[in-house]
Order: C-alpha cells, then sequence, then structure tokens
C-alpha cells in the first residue's frame, strides 16, 4: 500500500499540517531537524505524493506559474498572453518571469514560485551544448514535488507532460519548399545548438536536402540565437558563400536576415529567397511579407494549460508529450531559380 | 514620537514577529482574532510603516513584482525584460504579471502578489473612462502598505513616484512636422478614451494644430485602444474622411494604418503620410520604414528599477514623477504635400 503524509506524520510524530508543509516546500517555521527527519522517513516509505490528496490538506493558492526563456521574443509573450487568458477562464491566476536566456535563471524562478506556493509551474527554457549540467537539471526538474508541464521545450529524460509544435516537420517543410522552388544552395540560420527546438528544426532542414539527394554542407549552416542580430550576422555569411536561400530558425532572424540582404544591396527575393518559423504578427507587414512556419500559439497555449490544470486537479498517471501539427504560410520572400 | 512594531507588540501582548507577519500580510497561521486585534492597535497608535525598519525585521524576498496591462504588446515586453535585467543587476528578481488591459485584473494580481511577498511593486495599467471606480481604485493604491512605483501610468490622486515619457510632448512633435510637411487634414487614431499616455498623445496633437492655427476637426479623432485592429479599423474611417495624413497614438495601431491604406489600394507615403509612436524594433522593418516618436524603453525600465529599489531600501520623502524626453524617428512614412 502506498504511504500517505498521515504515515509519515505518525512515524515522525509531528502534525500531518507539519509534514504537509514540508514536502509541499511551503513557507514554514519548522527546525531544519524536523524537516531532515520528514523527508528521510518519506524516502523510507517510498512516499509518493499525490496531488489530488494534497489539495485536501493544503490551500490552493490558484495560481500557475510561467517561465519563459525571453519574453522580448514574440513568440513568448504571445504565448504568456494566451495562457493567462487560457488560466482566466479556469479561474487561475498566472504570474510569470523571464528567465533572460539562462538556465540557472529559470531554475531560479522555479525555486521562487515554488516556495511563494504556486499550486503548478509551466516552463519553457533554453537548453544549450555548453550546458554542462544537464544531468543534475533533468534531477531537479524530474524530483520538484509539484505539477511541473513543458511548452515548447524538452530534455531528454524529463519525467512530464508536455507540448509542443513539431518542429522537425516545420523544419522539413520550409526546406522542402525552397527544393521545390529549385533551390540547391540553402543557407540555414539555426537557434543555439542544443536547444530542443532549433536542433528538431535543424534536423528537418537536412531531412528535407536528404530526400532531394542534395548533399548539405557544413558551411551552409550558421549557428544563431534566436535573436534579431545573429539572423543578420549569420546572413552576411551565408551571402558570402553564394547561398541563393536562406532559412532562418526564427522569424525574428529572417528579420535580420533581410537587413542583411537589404545591407548587401541585393533584394528579397530576387536575389535571396527567405523561409523563417513562427509566423509572427509583423512577418505579414514586413517589406516582403516572409513565407514562414505558422505555430499555432493559442493552440500551444491552451493545450499547456489544459495540461497542468489536469495535472493538479486530477494528479498524472502518464507523461505525454504532445506535438501540433506546423503549417507553411506562403508569401512573397521565395522565388523560383 | 512615531510608533513602532515593538509598540504595537507590547501593547498586544504578543510577538514582533507576529506583528510584522501581519502587518506585512505574509504568510501565516495566525488566529484571525488576533489579527484583529493587531490591526486595531496598529490604527489607534496611527502606525506607520517604515520599510528600512521592516527589512530588519522581516525576511527580505528580494523580489519585485511587475504588472502590465498588454504583454503581447513589444513595449511592455520589451519594459518587463529590461527592468528583469535591472533588477538583476541589484540582485532582485522580477515576477510579472499581464493584467490583459483591465484594471480589476492589476489590483487582482498586486494583492496576490503583496500576499506572496514582494518587497516592492511596479506598475502599468490602463485607465479608461468608462471606470467609474477610479476614486476607489486611487484610494486603494494610495494605502497599500509596500513601495509601489509606476511606469508609463498615472491617475490624478495617486501618491507615488513614477516615471514615464513625456507623452503630450511626443504628440506634439509628431503633429507639429507633419503640419511642417504640408499637412493640413491630419486625423488621428488614439487610446482608451481616459488613458494616461493616450489623453497626452491627444493634448500634445490638439496643441500643434492649435499653434499652426489649424481648426481641429473631431471627426477626424477616432478612438482606438492601442491594439492592431484598432488601428486598422480607426484608419479606414478616416481615409473614408479624406485626411491626408494619419497619426496613430501608437507604433502597433501604425501597422493596422498600413493595413487599411493597402487594402484601399493607396499608398504610404504617396497617398497618406503616417506618424507612429513608441519605435518598437519593427517599425524600421516595415514595407515603408515608419516615421515614430521615440521612447527610450531602457532608460524608462532601468529610471523605474531605481525608483522602486531606492523606495525598497530608503523608503521615500517625496513622490517625484520623472517624464523622459521624446525624439521623433523620421523615416519614409510621411511625405510633403
Amino acid at each position: 500500500m502506498k504511504a500517505t503524509i498521515k504515515d509519515i506524520a505518525s512515524a515522525t510524530g509531528v502534525s500531518v499540517t507539519t509534514v504537509s508543509l514540508v514536502l509541499n516546500n511551503k513557507p514554514n517555521t519548522i527546525s531544519q531537524a524536523t524537516k531532515d527527519k520528514i523527508l528521510e522517513v518519506a524516502r523510507d516509505l517510498d512516499y509518493v505524493p499525490n496531488h489530488m490528496a494534497k489539495s485536501l490538506v493544503t490551500k490552493e493558492s490558484k495560481m500557475i506559474g510561467l517561465v519563459v526563456p525571453d519574453i522580448g521574443n514574440n513568440f513568448f509573450a504571445d504565448l504568456a498572453k494566451n495562457i493567462e487568458n487560457e488560466c482566466q477562464k479556469s479561474d487561475y491566476s498566472l504570474i510569470l518571469a523571464n528567465a533572460n536566456n539562462s538556465l540557472s535563471e529559470t531554475v531560479k524562478y522555479i525555486d521562487q514560485f515554488i516556495s511563494r506556493g504556486v499550486d503548478g509551474l509551466i516552463l519553457a527554457f533554453y537548453t544549450d551544448e555548453k550546458q554542462n549540467t544537464k544531468e543534475q537539471l533533468i534531477d531537479k526538474l524530474n524530483n520538484y514535488d509539484i505539477p511541473i508541464v513543458t511548452v515548447d521545450s524538452w530534455i531528454k529524460g524529463l519525467n512530464m507532460p508536455g507540448v509542443s509544435i513539431h518542429h522537425s516537420r516545420g523544419g522539413y517543410m520550409a526546406t522542402k519548399y525552397l527544393i521545390g522552388q529549385g533551390h540547391k544552395k540553402i543557407g540555414c540560420i539555426t537557434g543555439m545548438k542544443g536547444n530542443y527546438s532549433s536542433d528538431r528544426r535543424l534536423k528537418g532542414y537536412l531531412m528535407a536536402l536528404k530526400e532531394a539527394e542534395i548533399e548539405s554542407n557544413e558551411l551552409f549552416v550558421e549557428e544563431g540565437d534566436y535573436q534579431y542580430n545573429s539572423g543578420y550576422v549569420g546572413a552576411l555569411k551565408l551571402i558570402e558563400k553564394g547561398v541563393s536561400a536562406i532559412f532562418a530558425c526564427n522569424d525574428l532572424m529572417a528579420y535580420g536576415t533581410y537587413q542583411a540582404i537589404k545591407e548587401k544591396k541585393l533584394k528579397v527575393p530576387d536575389d535571396i529567397s527567405v523561409v523563417g518559423f513562427d509566423d509572427l504578427l509583423f512577418s505579414k507587414m514586413l517589406s516582403v511579407p516572409l513565407t514562414t512556419v505558422y505555430q499555432d500559439i493559442n493552440l500551444l497555449g491552451s493545450k499547456a494549460t489544459e495540461l497542468i490544470i489536469d495535472y493538479i486537479k486530477n494528479g498524472i498517471s502518464k507523461h505525454e508529450f504532445y506535438r501540433l501539427e506546423p503549417a507553411l504560410v506562403i508569401r512573397e520572400s521565395t522565388k523560383h531559380v
């Protein structure tokens, strides 16, 4: 039989409330010795938290925390706005933190949100190859005693529900479209190497090239960081290398690509075709409206909210990861060669 | 002599910590009867909180809360990002809430942030004329027992520090520039009537018309709501009325204006000149780069952060409101007539 908070309370000789406060990491004035004892007994009894039971003992805050890597990127701002709306509908409030592209900041904000008593967390984060504490992070994330779901983010080994767009399929669609227009020298500006969405978008690009029997040239792949400026810098290099088309792994970098093309006195799409990823509001308003991979941010936000609220209310049985279908929005930034 | 927390503790016969927990609205398990007693005595003794003293008794959370009206507007997303960076520099964390253009949501999030123990709050909010609880709101905001500063937001009667751009001067500059280009039929798309920044931008527009002895025509003023779509709708109406230039009170509405002009098979600036306000990143990347009023979001964010941290650390002596200078960025969206 599963151990309960009551069992732990009996075994340690303290109240159920005390055990609950400690196990749920709520603000408390309990001595370190008692805390250690409770945690030890919980481990000994193989205690598994039950969030249904939890809500009976502790007061729910009706607050959900969301951590995003970059609120300055419209994708995350729009996602946050949408998640806030969805939370409202279910009578939850959303508090938000911007982790400034840093995983350690992300962990800091998770700790803070938990200690402030949120009922659950939605996490979006960037990872990169330089991150040498990945194992530690996975271990930490998997062991928080609070419902957590991820959105548009993943590290292999995580044990929680999540949702994202099917990134590799999006990258594949974008590249295949360029190939269909006769392009062979297709550059790619990626996000951070090692980041979930970026690696998969790149994978889709490589898949499409392979399928068309176009040899992939690593010189045509520039590592960016999802920011406007890295698109600009990457595009300048790719233009030098003579590509006829550029797949920028997000719209912000596609905007930077436009700037580089303009500075080189070249034209989109006459000289260079460009495809982006995200379909931000602004992409249709550019000098040359951008062909890009559409992500349904509304659906992404509502699915993430549904997952976390279901997790909070009903506990969790399986850790499913949902992938939403991307779609290519064809505008005016590519041309047949 | 000023009453202290110690005086209240003596008078009620409880510990200083208990009084502090109650007066600072921190999570606690103190009985309602004791709470009521403490609050009553505090009122009787005319207790005025001293935030310096407070930090000696209660543990600081090193957390600042920011409430914005619309995180989907790049102005607020960039502002939030900047404030987060500034907070980091001073070893504070920032938690954020999006109030979805609603004042009641704003108040809800303020209450939640305070009950979660933030050290101070930075507030940005929209007001509008329909808001018939303005007095109540002012009273509520003035009486929170926590440092609060406003950014880009104000209601007459508020008693706290704040910072914003000099909005009326910005509206004046934009309109004067159009007048200087020979325009006489100049339309204006405002934000919400009754909102701080929008009313002042409109005031600047009217000032410039008056100075040039151009009779202002209320038919040329369309009320928007700072969202893309209201710019589109407002511009369609103004085009029907035969304006030769449009001053959109923010860049998002200027983007909507571009869309309306495009749909009417007209051209910016050949048929209609457009000026915006904010200078978002995208404004220079539009089909026709947008002439707009620049707000220094970095300075706005750093000043707001400086104000709140100073307030938290040193308490407050005077409630100054700082106005930053706008600047007109001239690009390609206007033409001499």
